[in-house]
């Protein structure tokens, strides 16, 4: 019999109402013929709660305890979506990460899926259930004490039972109903797209399209599952609908160079104006900007004069004071040397995605064109394979975003 | 190192500031030079939220859901407070059921605790840590699967524990400061007992004085745990304060025949008039009330005519009209024949215990004297070794009980 997965995220499970509404959907896929593996996560705001209680009990927790209260969210709802299904007739048990079990390693509060031993689940199967609701998020560690896999961790959950069950795909519900050429709120012709590849689906992902969890979709292009993207609010769940993100041989349609533009808003630029230019001088300056926590994106480095060079780089806005301070201090620890230090704090990242681009040549000055025109002076550039990123002034971004979206035709497939 | 345990109660961890002041109880215990074995229940409300969920779901739910969704109250209790001790400095980590395991038998929701394997939490200790944080109310099935114990399963986890760890004694907080003589919002004169036995506690507990769970102290009686209920939310918490439960043999101010006088309120009487008096006939009348679920508590039968027979019992009143139903069906099928069924819903019943009425004769015959001597019609009696029950007109149980407190001089040590 042929396995599917289907994820439903927090505001998929918000309540017994919407519990009841997603069970409608697995008994849908009961009824085509399915064996199917539900993952739910906490109904939405009760993680927060449970982190909210957690914190103002220490604040510099014990992650091991940490992951023993949040995990019960999880564990509420399977057990609430298993007696649904009940009512509606369908055979179905709840199962804890520590029951199936989720076997995990690393560090609690971010730990990592280490495998996933499917004959507890095919025995469940076999004895004539039709459906395992498992708790998302969690799993167990080799000392039998419970993990989680960070904020988020339900999508990865998903994509590994559908590896290690062998489903055919993995839907992940949520509260859109696809992956969109770029945000509605900005462009109004945004337009869904039926089908994009795992790695473009990361460049988004990563940008700012807050839609799969980045690790979920890793893991997905690794076992190679297919991995859909669709409303838990619409009627229809038939095939055809929501967004599938596959391998890029499945993509019949990829004919255009771009396939999406993404933005990021709240971006700082910083830039270290004559830095000694010898080696070594990249990890000096970037290493106690990751121990204190800065979340660096775009670095770039330019020539500036004799042994000197300036270093730019971009990171949140909120995060510019605690890399102040690094910086400083290794300034004056002697460990780098910098004449000054200049942060724009008002800048956007606008990123174009596809794969097309690599057998595309003219994808990128294009971009440049279209922002030229528009008076748009770009700040930074980077690029990748598939993506172009631009740092631009923030005030600029909207106009920027949708004379992207224009000039390389998104609105049309 | 001698080791304890102590039980906090819903009430007792009910929000973050609780849980911190059962936490300052612990550590004092710690300082004490204990190993401490804590009990948690749910934050109070969470369960019954939890309950009410499941039975929305799905009327006749599955009892093995139902105790995969309530135990979650407990284990967010247990990592809480092992945050909260860790946060005072206090080496501590939490246990879900599983985890130890609680090996349980028997019915889901309902389940029996059937051993306490206490080779996890000894290596726990002997490796350092001073406290641990156990969930208490559940444990885990042969199968892997969790049940709970039933509401108020946390005493009964709490003297599992003492017996399985060798503990000293059991401490079960709760808010009140200890037992009664009798309920102090009847009598204000009502006096706080220093010591009670197993015997007379089980008589009490069922019989209203709802401190301490029955099971818990059968279970405390059969492994001669000592026991000690006490107030939360008292500074004092040494070893004279509470009410220690405790063998017999050990207390020695065992002078008063009488040790207590319980109530129970809304208690109804049925008599069925004129009942063929043959063998058989008492499983004939009460397998039926059993399989409806109806809680008989006195069973009195008189002889009235040759051949016949009345048969009186009591029930609590909101069972009265599926015990009517129950007789009903099973005379319609001549299971039983009787002439009538007469109800009286407007009775409670009252009662005195006490070990030394073993010993002391004329107990049960001046607690009829007091009674008649205010005017207070009795309907039925039942006696056992160490307790003598009566029904009376509901409108008379305060002035009864008041009485009695009086006759016997309770106010007084």
């Amino acid at each position: 019999m042929s396995r599917l997965v289907m994820k439903f995220g927090g505001t998929s499970v918000a309540d017994l109402d919407k519990i009841a509404n997603a069970a409608g959907k697995v008994a849908q896929e009961v009824a085509n013929g399915h064996e199917v593996v539900v993952i739910v996560s906490a109904m939405s705001g009760k993680t927060n709660e449970m982190v909210g209680w957690v914190k103002d009990t220490k604040q510099d927790y014990d992650r091991a305890e940490y992951d023993a209260v949040v995990s019960a969210g999880e564990n509420i709802t399977s057990g609430l979506m298993a007696l649904r299904l009940q009512q509606m007739g369908i055979p179905a048990r709840s199962w804890q990460g520590w029951q199936v079990p989720v076997q995990t390693t690393g560090h609690h509060e971010s730990a990592r899926i280490d495998a996933i031993p499917s004959e507890n689940l095919d025995a469940s199967f076999a004895s004539g259930h039709k459906v395992a609701v498992v708790a998302g998020f969690q799993g167990v560690m080799a000392d039998g004490r419970i993990a989680t896999l960070g904020r988020g961790g339900s999508d990865t959950t998903a994509v590994a039972f559908a590896a290690a069950m062998n489903a055919e795909r993995c839907d992940i519900y949520t509260d859109v109903d696809g992956i969109y050429t770029t945000d509605p709120r900005i462009v109004a012709g945004a337009r869904k797209l039926n089908k994009i590849s795992y790695e473009e689906m990361l460049e988004l992902a990563s940008l700012g399209a807050k839609v799969l969890q980045t690790r979920s979709v890793e893991l997905a292009r690794s076992y190679k599952v297919p991995l859909r993207v669709l409303s838990s609010f619409e009627e229809d769940i038939s095939e055809n609908v929501g967004t599938m993100v596959c391998q890029e041989k499945d993509i019949m349609e990829n004919i255009k160079a771009v396939k999406g533009v993404a933005y990021s808003r709240d971006e700082a630029k910083l830039t270290l104006v004559s830095v000694a230019d010898r080696p070594g001088v990249a990890a000096a300056i970037f290493g106690p900007l990751a121990d204190a926590g800065v979340n660096v994106d775009m670095i770039v480095q330019n020539i500036s004069e004799e042994g000197h060079t300036d270093m730019t780089f971009s990171c949140p806005v909120d995060h510019v004071l605690r890399a102040e301070k690094a910086l400083k201090t290794a300034l004056d620890a002697d460990l780098i040397s910098y004449k000054e230090l200049i942060a724009d704090t008002e800048v956007a990242k606008i990123s174009i995605v596809g794969n097309g681009m690599r057998s595309n040549a003219g994808v990128a000055s294009k971009m440049f064109k279209v922002l030229a025109d528009e008076g748009v002076n770009i700040r930074v550039i980077t690029t990748s394979e598939i993506k172009v990123s631009v740092l631009v002034d923030r005030k600029y971004m909207e106009l920027a975003v949708r004379a992207l979206h224009d000039a390389y035709e998104l609105e049309t497939a």
